[in-house]
């Protein structure tokens, strides 16, 4: 099918799936789970063609490592359709009931978003989480793979349609672009009238790209270039232990901490402690003046303070106020998650007050950004812009809402 | 100041403008009140510049009535601000409290957007009103409106800083854009990273230029192409009074009715008296086949079906089911308002539910899509899209949320 008939499929599908019961929709998740694991020979068989191309391509050994298809990973993502199951259906609730004095009724309903785009990259396990969170909250989805993934998508969409086809729900719930050129994404960027949402999942490259190309409305899930900021009043054991898991807990991840802000009051006591402690881990130190002055390290540059390292480098900055560390963070940071370590309630305050990001912490580790930390379940991703949703988006997320009035015979004077 | 330093002044604002209290807000806002009338006058003569030049260039009367002030409206707007000051404050409000089994206390607290941009045509009215709803909400706003209404809305702009000074508060609340030039439109589009929102208000080809070319998240205040369905069960009377005050109460706005949908069982009946009813009002009726040999009305074409009138002309179209409507409304509609007169509960549900608008009604006239008919107050515009906000726009719809996390030493395990 063409992209503009696969678009067409899609909406039509969305007016099916929003009239779907929750019992049916959780019928249908727990059937493409047993599919994929049915075909879990067959999966591994197209990933492995995949994973042959890369190679010949000569791609990063971490790039092979996330295309990679296990039976533990083909496991994990049939389990994780079990867990979507097993959420609330967010459909259907009544958000707000409003009585006017005309006798109006006006009650403010959840609603699916409708259809939505997927961009992503080269993780298959993307084509199965993104289908089990669209469909739950009854939205048809429309997924659009890296080329480096395309047999594995492939063969996972297949199983999905299966799936959907037993259960006589319609298989266009998924509609999977098979095409992996860019002029086939760049059209795709232009379906406004058939597509509510796109959602891309990937690199800052590719969530440029949307942003800067597409038509249709985008949920932009942005990097993180996510700080700490040492009060003079933190407690070191604390700061050191969470600067520790915010870095180095999980190195290429979105919350992990890039930078560090001190107050110089501490300089010499907690960051030279934490320093230790993250080179220890061998982490590089990027510093300013004083901080060069301090470890030795090299010198932080401009864009140093800017940079979502994803790596086993972090900058550090040092201030003379909270004041300062704001300004700071608030100049560099990229809306993700920020925290502050401090025994001070007001400093604590006035940080969470005034730091422009989703999310916002006091002594604890910004790797709880995170939709299953936050108690949502699983997320379709993580929110760094200001409309519709921030922060870890789960179910909830990918609804909208509808005003349904009930009158007698109003009319507007 | 050219348009980059006015963006960075804005986005300088923004972090004044969150810290405000609720009684400072409303004293700014009922001191900009206060400055409009006692400016009467000047503002006044610099609309009369406008008047001119608009009748010099040959501008439609109803072109020259939006745009021209009177001390009447003037007071109006000024009156408006009172109206602002008094609704409640969203920001601050804690909407969800989260308590995780280790220890995390997590706030999703109510914030502005940050900076909004808005671009809109000839109503020197919007400057206040969005000045209001945006200051009131926590927001800096940068203003582009049309080159028609220039010198109003400079006049009008001027007096808001001068009320902004009066009160201490920093006067780049409200950015001007002085150029009318579509280069500087086109330029305002790509502040991605000093504008958070973009809400056009306008006519239908603005709104579009906003969404082809914005790389800023836009708000669409849409075109309404509203329906009317009359079922086999509708209370004839009921149909005739909400179809003429749907369509002919107001004919301009976005939320009259531009199309009938019937029912064939009531076209001899329910449709005859209400075609009668619209003619008297002078409303020209095309129709389908059907309507045509029984009304001997004009035809109605295919583009009929998709317009939004804003005049006194209304397309009809023949059902055999409500099956048939839903699907006819979710072809041609624009996501604005539609409407059901019926007697049967099940009809009224399945519309409710099927059909795909911000608001659906239910024997009740369309006109009533509005913030003030909603209870939210005054409203920056009615949203047809699906993400952050549909349907009416008061305070609430212009502020996002952010994650408040306090901890004492978590980090991810």
């Amino acid at each position: 099918m063409d992209l503009v008939g696969l678009c067409k499929a899609a909406k039509a599908a969305k007016y099916e799936l929003q009239k779907l019961s929750t019992t049916k929709k959780n019928e249908v998740l727990m059937e493409v789970s047993k599919v994929l694991l049915e075909n879990n020979e067959h999966i591994l068989l197209e990933n492995a063609h995949d994973i042959a191309a890369a190679t010949s391509k000569g791609l990063s050994i971490a790039l092979i490592d996330r295309l990679r298809l296990t039976d533990e990973r083909i496991a994990a993502m049939a389990e994780g359709l079990v867990q979507v199951a097993q959420l609330p259906d967010p459909i259907g609730e009544v958000i707000e009931r409003i009585e006017r004095p005309n006798g109006l009724l006006i009650e403010k309903c959840r609603v699916p978003l409708g259809v939505i785009g997927i961009i992503y990259e080269a993780r298959p396990n993307v084509t199965v989480d993104a289908f089990g969170l669209c469909f739950k909250s009854g939205n048809a989805v429309i997924l659009k793979g890296g080329s480096d993934a395309i047999h594995s998508n492939a063969a996972i969409a297949s199983c999905i349609r299966q799936a959907l086809k037993n259960c006589d729900v319609t298989e266009d719930a998924i509609c999977f672009v098979e095409a992996v050129d860019r002029e086939t994404t760049m059209q795709l960027m232009q379906m406004a009238d058939d597509i509510d949402v796109l959602i891309p999942r990937g690199g800052a490259g590719l969530i440029r790209s949307v942003v800067e190309n597409s038509r249709i409305p985008v949920i932009e899930t942005g990097t993180g270039n996510c700080h700490i900021y040492i009060d003079d009043s933190a407690d070191p054991k604390i700061a050191k232990e969470i600067i520790l898991n915010a870095k180095t807990q999980r190195i290429g991840v979105c919350n992990a901490c890039e930078s560090l802000v001190v107050h110089e009051a501490v300089k010499n006591t907690v960051l030279k402690e934490a320093a230790a402690a993250l080179q220890e881990k061998h982490v590089e130190i990027r510093g300013d003046e004083a901080v060069v002055e301090l470890l030795n390290c090299k010198p932080a540059t401009e864009e140093d303070f800017g940079k979502e390292y994803l790596d086993y480098i972090i900058s550090v900055k040092t201030v003379a106020s909270v004041d300062e560390a704001i300004a700071h963070i608030n100049r560099y940071n990229t809306g993700h998650s920020e925290c502050i370590i401090t025994q001070d309630p007001t400093h604590a305050e006035q940080f969470l007050n005034e730091v422009d990001a989703a999310c916002v912490y006091v002594n604890a580790s910004t790797r709880f950004t995170d939709g299953y930390e936050f108690g949502f379940g699983a997320e379709i991703g993580i929110s760094t812009q200001m409309l519709h949703a921030r922060g870890p988006m789960g179910l909830k997320e990918l609804t909208s809402y509808k005003y349904k009035v009930h009158g007698n015979g109003q009319i507007r004077k």
